[in-house]
Protein backbone atom coordinates (compact mmCIF):
# COMPACT_ATOMS: atom_id res chain seq x y z
CA UNK A 1 0.00 0.00 0.00
CA UNK A 2 2.06 3.04 -1.34
CA UNK A 3 0.58 6.54 -0.26
CA UNK A 4 2.55 9.23 -2.07
CA UNK A 5 3.63 12.21 -0.31
CA UNK A 6 4.26 15.39 -2.31
CA UNK A 7 7.02 17.02 -0.89
CA UNK A 8 6.19 20.23 -2.05
CA UNK A 9 2.80 19.88 0.88
CA UNK A 10 3.18 22.15 3.98
CA UNK A 11 6.15 20.45 6.25
CA UNK A 12 3.77 20.06 9.17
CA UNK A 13 1.42 17.90 6.72
CA UNK A 14 4.03 15.92 6.15
CA UNK A 15 4.99 15.14 8.88
CA UNK A 16 1.93 13.98 10.54
CA UNK A 17 1.75 11.32 7.77
CA UNK A 18 5.44 10.29 8.38
CA UNK A 19 4.36 9.80 12.63
CA UNK A 20 0.90 7.75 10.94
CA UNK A 21 2.43 5.51 9.07
CA UNK A 22 5.16 5.19 11.55
CA UNK A 23 3.03 4.34 14.22
CA UNK A 24 0.59 1.68 12.54
CA UNK A 25 3.72 0.09 11.99
CA UNK A 26 4.82 -0.12 14.78
CA UNK A 27 1.42 -1.30 16.21
CA UNK A 28 1.81 -4.03 13.35
CA UNK A 29 5.30 -5.40 13.47
CA UNK A 30 6.60 -3.19 16.48
CA UNK A 31 9.27 -0.02 16.86
CA UNK A 32 12.67 -2.48 16.69
CA UNK A 33 11.40 -4.13 13.58
CA UNK A 34 10.24 -1.08 11.59
CA UNK A 35 12.75 0.52 9.69
CA UNK A 36 12.88 4.31 8.01
CA UNK A 37 13.65 2.73 4.93
CA UNK A 38 9.64 1.15 5.75
CA UNK A 39 8.36 4.02 6.39
CA UNK A 40 9.73 5.91 3.80
CA UNK A 41 9.04 3.82 0.74
CA UNK A 42 4.80 3.51 2.21
CA UNK A 43 5.15 7.42 1.55
CA UNK A 44 6.87 6.59 -1.76
CA UNK A 45 9.49 8.62 -0.28
CA UNK A 46 13.45 8.40 -0.43
CA UNK A 47 14.58 7.76 2.75
CA UNK A 48 17.24 10.80 3.01
CA UNK A 49 13.13 13.19 2.60
CA UNK A 50 12.05 11.26 5.41
CA UNK A 51 15.42 12.06 7.66
CA UNK A 52 15.11 16.08 6.49
CA UNK A 53 11.77 15.82 8.74
CA UNK A 54 13.09 13.57 11.37
CA UNK A 55 16.93 14.26 11.78
CA UNK A 56 16.78 10.43 13.58
CA UNK A 57 15.10 7.37 14.17
CA UNK A 58 14.99 8.39 17.47
CA UNK A 59 12.75 11.21 16.91
CA UNK A 60 10.50 9.33 15.27
CA UNK A 61 9.87 6.95 18.35
CA UNK A 62 10.24 10.01 20.34
CA UNK A 63 7.41 11.59 18.33
CA UNK A 64 5.24 8.40 18.62
CA UNK A 65 5.76 7.73 22.48
CA UNK A 66 5.04 11.38 22.91
CA UNK A 67 1.79 10.86 21.16
CA UNK A 68 0.79 8.35 23.69
CA UNK A 69 1.74 9.71 26.94
CA UNK A 70 -0.41 12.93 25.40
CA UNK A 71 -3.69 10.17 25.38
CA UNK A 72 -2.94 9.88 29.51
CA UNK A 73 -2.47 13.27 29.65
CA UNK A 74 -5.77 13.93 28.20
CA UNK A 75 -7.60 11.96 30.34
CA UNK A 76 -6.31 13.20 32.97
CA UNK A 77 -7.19 16.91 31.60
CA UNK A 78 -10.58 15.56 31.33
CA UNK A 79 -11.21 14.92 34.58
CA UNK A 80 -9.88 17.44 35.94
CA UNK A 81 -12.89 19.82 34.44
CA UNK A 82 -15.55 17.08 35.84
CA UNK A 83 -17.54 18.42 38.79
CA UNK A 84 -16.59 16.81 41.38
CA UNK A 85 -14.45 17.09 45.17
CA UNK A 86 -10.81 17.34 45.19
CA UNK A 87 -10.35 13.72 46.80
CA UNK A 88 -13.04 12.65 44.19
CA UNK A 89 -11.05 14.05 41.37
CA UNK A 90 -7.60 12.83 42.23
CA UNK A 91 -9.29 9.39 43.30
CA UNK A 92 -10.82 9.17 39.41
CA UNK A 93 -7.87 10.29 37.75
CA UNK A 94 -5.40 8.00 39.59
CA UNK A 95 -7.59 5.08 38.81
CA UNK A 96 -7.73 6.21 35.20
CA UNK A 97 -3.81 6.86 34.63
CA UNK A 98 -3.52 3.14 35.86
CA UNK A 99 -6.16 1.57 34.18
CA UNK A 100 -5.19 3.18 30.58
CA UNK A 101 -1.26 2.33 31.65
CA UNK A 102 -2.01 -1.07 32.38
CA UNK A 103 -5.02 -1.29 29.08
CA UNK A 104 -1.37 -0.20 26.77
CA UNK A 105 0.49 -2.97 28.39
CA UNK A 106 -2.49 -5.96 28.06
CA UNK A 107 -3.75 -4.81 24.92
CA UNK A 108 -1.14 -2.81 23.02
CA UNK A 109 1.87 -4.36 24.04
CA UNK A 110 4.28 -3.01 21.31
CA UNK A 111 3.20 0.47 22.57
CA UNK A 112 4.24 -0.36 25.95
CA UNK A 113 7.25 -1.77 24.64
CA UNK A 114 8.21 1.52 22.81
CA UNK A 115 7.57 3.75 25.63
CA UNK A 116 9.47 1.57 28.25
CA UNK A 117 12.27 1.78 25.40
CA UNK A 118 11.91 5.53 25.47
CA UNK A 119 12.11 5.60 29.79
CA UNK A 120 16.20 4.67 28.50
CA UNK A 121 16.41 6.28 25.42
CA UNK A 122 14.10 9.12 25.16
CA UNK A 123 14.17 10.46 28.52
CA UNK A 124 13.08 14.21 28.03
CA UNK A 125 9.88 12.87 26.68
CA UNK A 126 9.20 11.24 29.46
CA UNK A 127 10.61 13.55 31.95
CA UNK A 128 8.50 15.97 30.37
CA UNK A 129 5.40 13.97 30.73
CA UNK A 130 5.65 13.34 34.33
CA UNK A 131 6.17 16.83 35.18
CA UNK A 132 2.91 17.50 33.25
CA UNK A 133 0.93 14.79 35.05
CA UNK A 134 2.72 16.50 38.47
CA UNK A 135 1.37 20.34 37.37
CA UNK A 136 -2.23 18.47 37.05
CA UNK A 137 -1.91 16.99 40.65
CA UNK A 138 -0.73 20.43 42.08
CA UNK A 139 -4.14 21.88 40.69
CA UNK A 140 -5.92 19.71 42.04
CA UNK A 141 -4.13 19.66 45.53
CA UNK A 142 -4.67 23.47 45.21
CA UNK A 143 -8.23 23.35 44.75
CA UNK A 144 -8.63 20.77 47.86
CA UNK A 145 -6.95 23.49 49.83
CA UNK A 146 -9.21 26.16 48.87
CA UNK A 147 -12.10 23.81 49.37
CA UNK A 148 -11.00 23.01 52.85
CA UNK A 149 -10.49 19.40 51.65
CA UNK A 150 -7.09 19.12 51.90
CA UNK A 151 -4.18 20.84 54.63
CA UNK A 152 -1.09 21.25 52.14
CA UNK A 153 1.78 23.07 53.14
CA UNK A 154 3.45 23.13 50.13
CA UNK A 155 1.38 21.61 47.07
CA UNK A 156 4.06 21.57 44.85
CA UNK A 157 5.91 19.49 47.28
CA UNK A 158 2.89 17.08 47.60
CA UNK A 159 2.22 16.99 44.29
CA UNK A 160 5.30 15.68 43.56
CA UNK A 161 5.08 13.18 46.61
CA UNK A 162 1.61 11.89 45.29
CA UNK A 163 3.08 10.85 41.89
CA UNK A 164 5.98 9.41 44.02
CA UNK A 165 4.12 7.05 46.09
CA UNK A 166 1.63 5.82 42.97
CA UNK A 167 4.82 4.87 40.83
CA UNK A 168 4.23 1.35 41.23
CA UNK A 169 0.94 1.77 39.08
CA UNK A 170 2.01 4.25 36.88
CA UNK A 171 5.74 3.12 35.77
CA UNK A 172 5.41 0.49 32.94
CA UNK A 173 7.94 -1.63 33.89
CA UNK A 174 6.45 -1.84 36.85
CA UNK A 175 3.25 -2.83 35.90
CA UNK A 176 4.56 -5.13 33.74
CA UNK A 177 6.04 -6.83 36.62
CA UNK A 178 3.00 -7.26 38.48
CA UNK A 179 1.23 -8.64 35.32
CA UNK A 180 3.74 -11.50 34.89
CA UNK A 181 3.66 -12.62 37.75
CA UNK A 182 -0.19 -12.82 38.11
CA UNK A 183 -0.53 -10.20 41.05
CA UNK A 184 -4.13 -8.35 41.47
CA UNK A 185 -3.61 -4.68 41.53
CA UNK A 186 -6.91 -3.43 42.31
CA UNK A 187 -6.96 -3.97 45.85
CA UNK A 188 -3.68 -1.99 46.61
CA UNK A 189 -5.23 0.72 44.07
CA UNK A 190 -7.89 1.47 46.13
CA UNK A 191 -5.64 1.30 49.43
CA UNK A 192 -2.72 3.42 47.56
CA UNK A 193 -5.28 6.20 47.01
CA UNK A 194 -7.20 5.96 50.80
CA UNK A 195 -3.49 6.52 51.96
CA UNK A 196 -2.56 9.39 49.53
CA UNK A 197 -5.96 11.41 50.72
CA UNK A 198 -5.22 10.60 54.27
CA UNK A 199 -1.71 12.28 53.60
CA UNK A 200 -3.14 15.25 51.80
CA UNK A 201 -5.68 15.42 54.60
CA UNK A 202 -6.12 17.43 57.39
CA UNK A 203 -3.79 16.68 60.87
CA UNK A 204 -4.03 17.81 64.01
CA UNK B 1 43.58 -21.45 44.85
CA UNK B 2 42.08 -24.60 45.72
CA UNK B 3 40.30 -25.27 48.96
CA UNK B 4 38.94 -28.67 48.91
CA UNK B 5 36.30 -29.77 50.79
CA UNK B 6 35.87 -33.38 52.38
CA UNK B 7 32.22 -34.82 51.24
CA UNK B 8 31.90 -36.28 54.22
CA UNK B 9 31.77 -33.33 56.66
CA UNK B 10 28.52 -31.52 57.91
CA UNK B 11 26.04 -30.68 54.70
CA UNK B 12 25.43 -27.40 56.07
CA UNK B 13 29.10 -26.76 56.16
CA UNK B 14 29.35 -27.80 52.67
CA UNK B 15 26.64 -25.46 51.69
CA UNK B 16 27.88 -22.37 53.14
CA UNK B 17 31.57 -23.28 51.90
CA UNK B 18 29.91 -23.55 48.78
CA UNK B 19 28.25 -20.15 48.87
CA UNK B 20 31.58 -18.15 50.03
CA UNK B 21 33.00 -19.54 46.97
CA UNK B 22 29.83 -18.73 44.71
CA UNK B 23 29.77 -14.91 46.30
CA UNK B 24 33.24 -14.14 46.25
CA UNK B 25 33.43 -15.56 42.63
CA UNK B 26 30.12 -13.17 42.07
CA UNK B 27 31.51 -10.48 43.39
CA UNK B 28 34.72 -10.84 41.43
CA UNK B 29 33.43 -11.50 38.11
CA UNK B 30 29.96 -11.06 38.08
CA UNK B 31 27.25 -13.79 38.39
CA UNK B 32 26.53 -13.92 35.21
CA UNK B 33 30.41 -15.44 34.20
CA UNK B 34 30.53 -17.97 37.57
CA UNK B 35 29.68 -21.16 36.00
CA UNK B 36 28.99 -24.09 38.45
CA UNK B 37 31.97 -25.74 37.24
CA UNK B 38 34.24 -22.74 38.57
CA UNK B 39 32.97 -22.99 41.88
CA UNK B 40 33.33 -26.61 42.39
CA UNK B 41 36.94 -26.58 40.89
CA UNK B 42 37.74 -24.18 43.44
CA UNK B 43 36.47 -26.37 45.98
CA UNK B 44 38.34 -29.37 44.73
CA UNK B 45 34.56 -31.06 43.78
CA UNK B 46 33.08 -32.39 40.98
CA UNK B 47 30.30 -30.08 39.76
CA UNK B 48 27.83 -33.09 40.53
CA UNK B 49 28.69 -32.81 43.72
CA UNK B 50 27.66 -29.63 44.05
CA UNK B 51 24.41 -30.12 42.98
CA UNK B 52 24.29 -32.99 45.26
CA UNK B 53 24.05 -29.36 47.33
CA UNK B 54 22.22 -26.82 44.93
CA UNK B 55 19.63 -28.60 42.78
CA UNK B 56 20.15 -25.79 40.41
CA UNK B 57 22.39 -22.83 39.20
CA UNK B 58 19.47 -21.01 40.14
CA UNK B 59 19.41 -21.80 43.61
CA UNK B 60 22.73 -20.86 44.52
CA UNK B 61 21.75 -17.53 42.62
CA UNK B 62 19.08 -17.47 44.94
CA UNK B 63 20.74 -18.12 47.89
CA UNK B 64 23.10 -15.50 47.60
CA UNK B 65 20.64 -12.90 46.35
CA UNK B 66 18.99 -13.74 49.96
CA UNK B 67 22.50 -12.80 51.71
CA UNK B 68 21.90 -9.30 50.62
CA UNK B 69 18.69 -8.68 51.22
CA UNK B 70 19.27 -10.33 54.85
CA UNK B 71 21.59 -7.69 55.26
CA UNK B 72 18.89 -5.29 54.50
CA UNK B 73 16.65 -6.69 56.84
CA UNK B 74 19.35 -7.02 59.80
CA UNK B 75 19.65 -2.88 59.23
CA UNK B 76 16.11 -2.48 59.70
CA UNK B 77 16.02 -4.77 62.33
CA UNK B 78 18.39 -2.87 64.22
CA UNK B 79 17.00 0.33 63.75
CA UNK B 80 13.78 -0.80 65.02
CA UNK B 81 15.48 -1.67 68.57
CA UNK B 82 16.30 1.95 68.62
CA UNK B 83 14.96 4.03 71.68
CA UNK B 84 13.74 6.67 69.64
CA UNK B 85 9.79 7.29 68.29
CA UNK B 86 8.09 5.46 66.06
CA UNK B 87 7.94 8.46 63.42
CA UNK B 88 11.86 9.14 63.81
CA UNK B 89 12.29 5.15 63.75
CA UNK B 90 10.48 4.83 60.54
CA UNK B 91 12.43 7.90 59.72
CA UNK B 92 15.29 6.29 59.66
CA UNK B 93 14.73 2.72 58.68
CA UNK B 94 13.64 4.20 55.32
CA UNK B 95 16.53 6.42 54.98
CA UNK B 96 18.77 3.46 56.07
CA UNK B 97 17.36 0.62 53.67
CA UNK B 98 17.58 3.27 50.66
CA UNK B 99 21.03 4.21 51.43
CA UNK B 100 22.03 0.67 51.62
CA UNK B 101 20.13 -0.20 48.16
CA UNK B 102 21.93 2.78 46.66
CA UNK B 103 25.16 1.83 47.74
CA UNK B 104 24.88 -1.48 46.75
CA UNK B 105 24.42 -0.55 43.08
CA UNK B 106 27.03 2.10 43.30
CA UNK B 107 30.12 0.22 45.02
CA UNK B 108 28.56 -3.29 44.20
CA UNK B 109 27.07 -3.15 41.29
CA UNK B 110 27.58 -6.78 40.23
CA UNK B 111 25.77 -7.43 43.49
CA UNK B 112 23.28 -5.10 42.52
CA UNK B 113 22.64 -7.20 39.29
CA UNK B 114 22.16 -10.24 40.70
CA UNK B 115 19.09 -8.79 43.11
CA UNK B 116 17.47 -7.26 39.72
CA UNK B 117 18.40 -10.51 37.87
CA UNK B 118 16.62 -12.21 41.35
CA UNK B 119 13.30 -9.94 40.34
CA UNK B 120 13.20 -11.71 37.22
CA UNK B 121 13.32 -15.33 38.24
CA UNK B 122 13.66 -16.04 42.21
CA UNK B 123 10.55 -13.95 42.67
CA UNK B 124 9.79 -15.78 45.60
CA UNK B 125 12.64 -14.87 47.31
CA UNK B 126 12.27 -10.88 46.66
CA UNK B 127 8.44 -11.50 47.80
CA UNK B 128 9.75 -13.24 50.98
CA UNK B 129 12.09 -10.16 51.65
CA UNK B 130 9.40 -7.36 50.79
CA UNK B 131 6.96 -9.27 53.11
CA UNK B 132 9.40 -9.51 55.95
CA UNK B 133 9.95 -5.43 55.39
CA UNK B 134 6.33 -4.28 55.33
CA UNK B 135 5.99 -6.49 58.55
CA UNK B 136 8.62 -4.40 59.99
CA UNK B 137 6.39 -1.28 58.92
CA UNK B 138 3.78 -2.89 60.33
CA UNK B 139 4.56 -3.32 63.95
CA UNK B 140 6.35 0.38 63.81
CA UNK B 141 2.78 1.60 62.75
CA UNK B 142 1.99 -0.38 65.52
CA UNK B 143 4.32 0.88 68.10
CA UNK B 144 3.40 4.94 66.95
CA UNK B 145 -0.30 4.32 67.73
CA UNK B 146 -0.03 2.88 71.06
CA UNK B 147 1.89 5.83 71.50
CA UNK B 148 -0.58 7.96 70.17
CA UNK B 149 1.86 9.06 67.62
CA UNK B 150 -0.18 7.76 64.45
CA UNK B 151 -3.57 7.18 63.77
CA UNK B 152 -4.37 4.36 61.18
CA UNK B 153 -7.54 2.18 60.72
CA UNK B 154 -5.62 -1.27 59.51
CA UNK B 155 -1.69 -1.14 60.31
CA UNK B 156 -1.62 -4.20 57.60
CA UNK B 157 -2.78 -1.91 55.09
CA UNK B 158 -1.12 0.90 55.96
CA UNK B 159 1.89 -0.93 55.84
CA UNK B 160 1.42 -2.04 52.72
CA UNK B 161 1.08 1.86 51.24
CA UNK B 162 3.81 2.64 53.18
CA UNK B 163 6.03 0.20 51.18
CA UNK B 164 4.53 1.29 47.71
CA UNK B 165 4.67 4.87 48.32
CA UNK B 166 8.95 4.35 48.70
CA UNK B 167 9.04 2.15 45.91
CA UNK B 168 10.93 4.88 44.04
CA UNK B 169 13.36 4.90 46.86
CA UNK B 170 13.32 0.76 47.33
CA UNK B 171 13.68 -0.59 44.25
CA UNK B 172 17.05 -1.84 42.34
CA UNK B 173 15.79 -1.06 38.75
CA UNK B 174 14.38 2.48 39.61
CA UNK B 175 17.69 3.89 42.16
CA UNK B 176 19.83 2.83 39.25
CA UNK B 177 17.91 4.88 36.45
CA UNK B 178 17.31 8.07 38.85
CA UNK B 179 21.73 7.53 39.12
CA UNK B 180 21.80 7.11 35.62
CA UNK B 181 20.13 10.34 34.79
CA UNK B 182 22.01 11.87 37.16
CA UNK B 183 18.80 12.84 39.40
CA UNK B 184 19.60 13.50 42.85
CA UNK B 185 17.14 11.34 45.62
CA UNK B 186 18.05 13.07 48.58
CA UNK B 187 15.91 16.05 48.42
CA UNK B 188 13.16 13.89 46.67
CA UNK B 189 13.92 11.23 49.47
CA UNK B 190 12.99 13.63 52.32
CA UNK B 191 10.22 14.72 51.04
CA UNK B 192 8.71 11.22 50.36
CA UNK B 193 8.96 10.23 54.06
CA UNK B 194 7.40 13.66 55.30
CA UNK B 195 4.33 12.34 52.97
CA UNK B 196 4.61 9.38 54.37
CA UNK B 197 4.86 10.42 57.98
CA UNK B 198 2.16 12.92 57.21
CA UNK B 199 -0.07 9.61 55.95
CA UNK B 200 0.18 7.50 59.15
CA UNK B 201 -0.83 11.15 60.88
CA UNK B 202 -3.83 11.61 62.87
CA UNK B 203 -6.70 13.33 60.84
CA UNK B 204 -9.30 15.43 62.37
Amino acid sequence: MNRPVRTRTDPDEVRARILEVAEEHFRRVGHHKTSVADIASELGMSTANVYRFFPSRDTINGAICWRIVNEVAEIAFAITHTNVSASEKLDRLLTAVHDRNKMILVKEKRMHDLVVAAMQENWAIIKAHIERMVTIFEAIIREGIEASEFEVEDPAEAARAVKTAFVPFLHPILIEHCVQHGEDTEAGLREQIRFILKALGKSD
